[in-house]
């Protein structure tokens, strides 16, 4: 029997409506859809018709390994990602894991969570910018310390995945510090929660006060530049034309 | 009369399946599309039986006004935007000209065409990524210049944006040099072009290499940071699983 065909899919932050017209149609296309229990859980109901694999965190390369076996019995698979699967999703691993056989991977892209999230504030993104993920789990926090401390020196605006979780509490502590160092106290903050999901919501405020808010897996922070304000509730980085 | 609703929408890179679902059900509910001629275009047979306004290049303020315009007119108004609208898009304008007066704006998120790019190379932005725009139109070049220097110097995954026109030639020169102080000439570059539209085409190369392939407006370059490899064609910057 010939490999079926492994798509990598970016399912977007959570809701359907978010999603790409490109990935709705191959979910609904494919036979089976692999992913992580939460994102599994995000898209069932529409797709309710598939055969679903299902695996927990830590489990990224044996849910990979998962899909080559399903290819191999000549299924076509979609393996998910929320979000978008080439931002700290499953696309390179996925890759990484294909290579050592001959499979085609193909990676239908999604919408990152941040850019959903920051439509409900305003546009903080609209200048120079740089995503960084405060996970020591697969990086030396020695470089993650040193990215906080150049981006926030060269003025980006800068968006943080993965800041705090139940085990892992100082790295935003540590970051907010160095960013004290570059940036105003006042520099505009948007804490970004649960994104196209259930109990989605966000708060603006600012560098001083942030870290009094509840902040955890599902949250992104995003950091102004020296040129954000906020106005009218609205977060904005002007891009520089004259009104 | 009451005011019309204005949606700022980012219609993604270009083609009609990489935009969501959520804009493409807006695009199809609103009375009139505003935007820059290019744009328009991509979309216009999708929607052709829409009002539709057009306007040049740098009338980006008088477009807004012409929204404004309208809704005051009671017309449900989309100002697209290509990718997403909140990076380097309309949003962050048209809602700095919306709060002169008292116009509500919903920002509908759309795929950033890197996303889209970087999908059909691989997976070069796993890991912490940084995003400049090199026009020096509305941002003085020495920010540029020491926005590539920090983010070349905490080895961020690099996109650049509007790499070069036909009358700006000289940034991504210098910027290449900036990198080859802190990046091997060896790491993978990625050049994208016309994504998601006609002639879409792109390139694997390093930074010894690039610029000897076109680069033009339609360009996006995505540089790896040390760990980026290509194997097999494809470009991959491994977030760090032992494999």
């Amino acid at each position: 029997m010939s490999k079926g065909k492994i798509y990598v899919v970016g399912i977007g932050p959570g809701n359907i409506e978010n999603m790409t017209i490109k990935a709705y149609n191959i979910l609904k296309k494919v036979d089976v859809i692999v992913g992580y229990t939460t994102y599994v859980n995000l898209i069932k109901e529409e797709f309710s018709d598939k055969e679903f694999y299902i695996s927990g965190m830590k489990k990224e390369i044996e849910r990979c390994e998962k899909v080559l076996e399903l290819a191999r019995e000549g299924k076509t698979v979609a393996l998910i990602s929320s979000g978008d699967a080439g931002i700290y999703g499953m696309a390179g691993i996925m890759l990484e894991v294909a290579q050592k056989g001959d499979y085609e991977v193909e990676i239908i892209p999604g919408m990152t969570s941040v850019l959903a999230g920051v439509s409900l504030v305003g546009a903080p993104l609209m200048h120079d910018n740089a995503i960084i993920s405060l996970s020591d789990l697969l990086t030396e926090w020695e470089i993650i310390k040193s990215r906080v401390e150049k981006a926030a020196q060269a003025d980006f605006v800068i968006s943080l995945y993965n800041p705090k979780s139940r085990g892992r509490t100082t790295q935003i502590i540590k970051t907010r510090e160095i960013m004290l160092k570059y940036k105003s106290s006042k520099t505009p903050v948007a804490i970004l929660r649960n994104i196209g999901r259930e109990k989605e919501e966000y708060i603006l405020t600012d560098l001083e006060e942030f870290l009094n808010y509840e902040i955890d897996m599902f949250t992104i922070i995003v950091i102004g530049n020296s040129n954000t304000y906020i106005s009218n509730g609205k977060m904005i980085t002007p891009r520089g034309y004259k009104l």
